[in-house]
């Protein structure tokens, strides 16, 4: 992610938060000015951002709006309390929206009444984006040692900095792969049916330079099984106490396809995703997202009218199928319940006297 | 495949060809007339018709037109050599096309001089049509025998009437067990990018009353691994004599999830498409198509512009991810070098004896 683009930012001039209109990538980049509570609340329910850590990060500058914003003796505390209630309101199920809403109702609590507690909110929602942008890029590092120079790596969906603050997980570690001087190609799966793949990761690798080629999802195992891919990387929505993965549909697929190549699959996992609490992906519930998705592009209609239409929007790969499970805080193998759980272990305050 | 639609047909009063234009499916059911040669190889060219055995039929018909159709006096030896020569250059891949324009060369070669000439190329090509339709129904029945009462099967792009001469392949098999009583649902992989599945395979199930389902095709290998899929059936371009098997790209993955979850997976595969001459599916060229049906749905670009494109059309599973092979003269199991090579060596005029 280089300084020509961003998925979000706060605009101190405004103030405002500006957010790159993923909806309309890739015909053109294009970033709408946000400027009160309501706006960011439907730009999240609108998929102008997507992404649970961005949506997050996007959650808690809307609450720094409603403070930076407030006219001269208003209710701030009323203000805070009804930004929070409507912003939690926007994606009822990713989990970091509320620990990012959480986080700032704790930190207004704390501030509230002082002369700072506006630059206080701000500070809070700029260090979510931060310390996101920080954990993807020590997650990169320890990928980026996993891929061999000139390899061609395939990744499903969008793990980018689209989905982040920036830099990204699966496609963090192939940017950190990039800036350790290995040369790449990318196999970017279009990822039907909502086209993250063919719209958000193509572009944004695009934009950085790294070379990007989009395949049908149907391709992916075919290409695997000639020899075309060295190694897979994905993202991942939650992975559970044995190493199961849930990720975007289509992702057990390809793991399969490399299962029976013996290349590597390799899953970029912030530990924040971690659920351990779950013994196995068979517990994961998976959504079913609207049919619409399947049976339309823009207003053109591929479909019969009155057929069913399935949609499942995530599916689980077994830990059988993954080679390593890439975190910020170091590479998992198997047995999975054993190495995730000494990961997990690891508290962050751990991290920084380590580096201190 | 009811009375109330048809894939082609000829129409005595026209003379003319009539064809479904799957083109337009599914938004309408649409039958341009075809009265000249001309016409019909643009429609095989502009993909009015698609599939091997429809594109044979449709040139055999085409043969036919170009008597049929011509003027008192004219030079029928010319008009028959051109129809040949235009026809042929229409699909240059699709080994039907050449086998039909042959039958109708040699046919013309020896009734040329009679007054009944017409009648007997018209009656050359109907045969053909009719022979396609009876291989498909006997296929069918052999492949009825695996499919259980209350089966979901998942089928891949369309093997279907739409791309024979009617009945269909794997759809054939599908329409044999429901003639037999048995309730079957059935999941159609909408098949990116050209959506055979979504558009074509949706359609003539609806059509006839069969209960379907289009899914993504990310989707597949997600719903066999949750139990709710039976078995799995898929036409086949080229079968080789170890029985590896050719067809549409995306076929491969469908098979290895079916072999995750130890579910049959079934290719239908008329005996006229096996290619006992080569002796893995490693030696058959892999079509590449244009990128466009990777980049746009009708007008609407859905990559960046400029980012690179795969889109090989077939792909090829091993055989041992087959269950069985099911053809008109009957079901191959392993090993496949025996049984494909004991069931080709069964000749057509045997099948006649036994019959009469």
């Amino acid at each position: 992610m280089g300084d020509s683009w961003f998925t979000i930012r706060w605009d101190a001039d405004g103030p405002a938060v500006l957010m790159l209109d993923q909806r309309r990538l890739p015909a053109e980049a294009h970033y709408p000015r946000y400027v009160d509570v309501e706006g960011v609340a439907r730009a999240i329910e609108d998929m102008v951002i997507r992404g649970a850590p961005a949506i997050g990060i996007a959650a808690a500058m809307g609450v720094a709006l409603a403070v930076a914003r407030a006219p001269a003796g208003a209710d701030r505390d009323a203000l805070v309390s009804g930004a929070l209630d409507r912003l939690a309101r926007t994606r009822p199920t990713a989990v970091n929206l509320f620990w990012a809403l959480d986080r700032m109702r704790t930190r207004w609590a704390s501030v509230r009444d002082e002369s700072g507690a506006t630059a206080a909110l701000l500070a809070e929602a700029q260090a979510i984006l931060e310390e996101d942008v920080a954990i993807n890029r020590a997650l990169g590092a320890h990928g980026a040692a996993l891929v061999p120079d000139g390899a061609r790596i395939l990744t499903h969906c969008n793990a980018g900095a689209l989905a982040t603050g920036g830099y990204g997980t699966a496609l963090g570690v192939i940017r950190a792969a990039v800036a350790a001087g290995k040369r790449v190609r990318v196999y970017s799966d279009e990822t039907r049916p909502y086209l993250q793949g063919a719209r958000l990761t193509a572009w944004e690798l695009q934009q950085d330079g790294i070379d990007v080629t989009v395949i049908p999802d149907v391709a992916a195992a075919h290409l695997i099984s000639r020899g075309e891919v060295d190694l897979a990387i994905v993202g991942s929505d939650r992975t559970v106490r044995n190493g199961d993965v849930a990720n975007k549909i289509g992702t057990y697929g390809v793991a399969l396809a490399c299962h029976a190549s013996t290349i590597p699959f390799y899953a970029a996992v912030p530990v924040s995703t971690l659920d351990l609490g779950l013994a196995h992906g068979g517990l994961i519930p998976i959504e079913e997202r609207t049919p619409r998705e399947v049976t339309h592009v823009g207003d053109r209609q591929l479909t019969p009218v009155g057929v069913g239409i399935r949609n499942p929007a995530f599916d689980v790969t077994p830990s059988r199928y993954v080679t390593a499970i890439i975190t910020e805080r170091g590479v998992a193998r198997a047995p999975y319940e054993t190495s995730l759980a000494a990961l997990a272990q690891i508290r962050p305050v751990d991290e920084r006297e380590k580096h201190a």
